[in-house]
């Protein structure tokens, strides 16, 4: 777990909730002497000054880069295949390159253009809140969830290193890690992540056009389940944008399934088939637990909110 | 909201989370002098004499609620039909019987066909969590949510003193109270909290039959959003079971708003329409926020567990 001294300089490329987060969880472990952050959007910039999630914040990319032994790149997925070419041609020769968006496929291919000058090695953090900004960073936010880790088509032992490298950066800020193929990765969290997160939306824009119920009654009898769908479909509507225009193929496969799924219990209902509802509804039970077990859920009814 | 010595004596039919957390509201409150349970289940009997859910745990319906000026029926849905006619035959006469039900329209219709013996007063308080049993209630269950009452169309003097009864009850324990229709509720409910439980148990049904990610995955990833789900997913099948059963029309109707919205995004994913996905995920933050303003959720990100 030590990552003590694994870095001189460090850059943050895109000041969110993810990067912000990492760059306090590296402070915290002793990873990086600095850490500086930039971002395109002026007002990001100087509110992550303000809040001290960074130690410095350079007013160019060029700035933020040079020097930097590791430059995270924590933009929304649609901006990254731009980013990770300006940082490829202007980090110093070397230097460790991470993302961490919750798409790998299209890292991957944009990365695997960019040659050899530095080593760029797709992550993907599986934590998160519903928050975003600069302000909303903490540095235990990676504690006891796992990071996934998708490397380029690089046999080179420098690379080797390099994901290396970004696997005790993982650990050093309490995660553990995961290496397997970008299209896997792109299919388990289209189930796991992805797919939940379009649900939540879709639930969102459903009640919003139901003219019969009104919105005040929607927010008073929220706690009959409603509003455990409200956090997710809070999450930042641009990157949420992005990964679903990025992870097109796996979201519409995964999608598929739940539709089939929902159709089958719509004819249950229909049909007033009670074996099939119970059948499918005692499934939930063991998951739940099985989650609970693995340390990725609290074991306290209702979130331990009431 | 003072319920002090409203009831010498208080029999809770069906001991699960609902009726327990009721009996131990009401303790709370001085509501009752004794609240005795019973329930069909002799396991469920001697866990709720076990727990010190209820005071006394008759071997019958019967001694259960002679003398009782409050029954509450809290079984599922599907038995409360059966339990509201042996009440209403079997309970003192003028005794005020409320039901907990998620659905109303099915036990104000099995209510209006049992005379006027006894006041059945159709009630749902809008709150929960995903345990059942005796062992899963608390006296704060209530506290600062809605309860709702669908009165019988029944215009005598000695109804709505009943009326008036249950809500000063539902005030005793916390409640917010409502009165409306039974089609409306039935509605309202059918979008905030049965579509809700009715997706959760989907998505965790597809990821169950998902063969190319293991259930290991599905488990370690869950904290990319699948785990939220997996909340109301492990509610009492039998309950859910039942309220689908029980609340056909009006959730048919909501399904097929949600399909219409889930179609829509599924367009938009597979053209490409960045606007409208954007568009549509606006949505989620501004209902977070009227719902958190109006108390019915903590202002902390993920639910305040990490």
């Amino acid at each position: 777990m030590s990552g003590k001294g694994m870095f001189q300089k460090a850059a943050i490329i895109g000041v969110g909730l993810i990067g912000s987060s990492l760059a306090h969880a590296m402070r915290a472990a002793g990873a990086a002497k600095t850490i500086v952050g930039f971002d395109l959007d002026p007002d990001v910039r100087r509110r992550a000054a303000r809040c001290g999630a960074v130690d410095a914040v350079p007013e160019s990319l060029d700035e933020a880069v040079r020097g930097a032994g590791l430059i995270v790149v924590s933009t929304p997925v649609g901006a990254m295949a731009g980013v990770l070419a300006d940082v490829a041609a202007k980090a110093d020769e070397g230097a460790l390159v991470i993302d961490v968006g919750s798409v790998k496929g299209a890292v991957v291919e944009a990365a695997a253009r960019l040659g050899a000058r530095v080593a760029i090695v797709p992550c993907h953090p599986v934590a998160g809140t519903e928050q975003s900004g600069p302000e909303a960073g903490f540095a235990t936010l990676f504690q006891h969830r796992w990071s996934i880790i998708t490397p380029l088509a690089r046999e080179d032992e420098a690379y080797r290193a390099a994901v290396e490298k970004a696997a005790a950066l993982w650990r050093a800020v309490g995660s553990q890690v995961e290496i397997m193929d970008h299209q896997h990765h792109d299919l388990a969290l289209a189930i796991t992540s992805h797919l939940p997160h379009l649900i939540a939306f879709t639930l969102v824009g459903a009640a919003d056009d139901l003219e019969s119920v009104a919105e005040a009654e929607i927010v008073k009898y929220s706690a009959g389940g409603f509003r455990d769908f409200t956090r997710i479909a809070a999450s930042d509507p641009v990157m949420w944008r992005d990964v679903f225009l990025g992870n097109k193929a796996a979201v519409l496969e995964v999608l598929g399934r739940f539709t089939e799924e929902l159709a089958l219990l719509q004819r249950a209902i229909r049909w007033g088939d009670a074996e099939t509802l119970e059948r499918v509804f005692r499934r939930g039970r063991e998951l739940r637990r099985a989650i609970v077990a693995a340390g990725q859920e609290k074991d306290v009814p209702n979130f331990g909110r009431d």
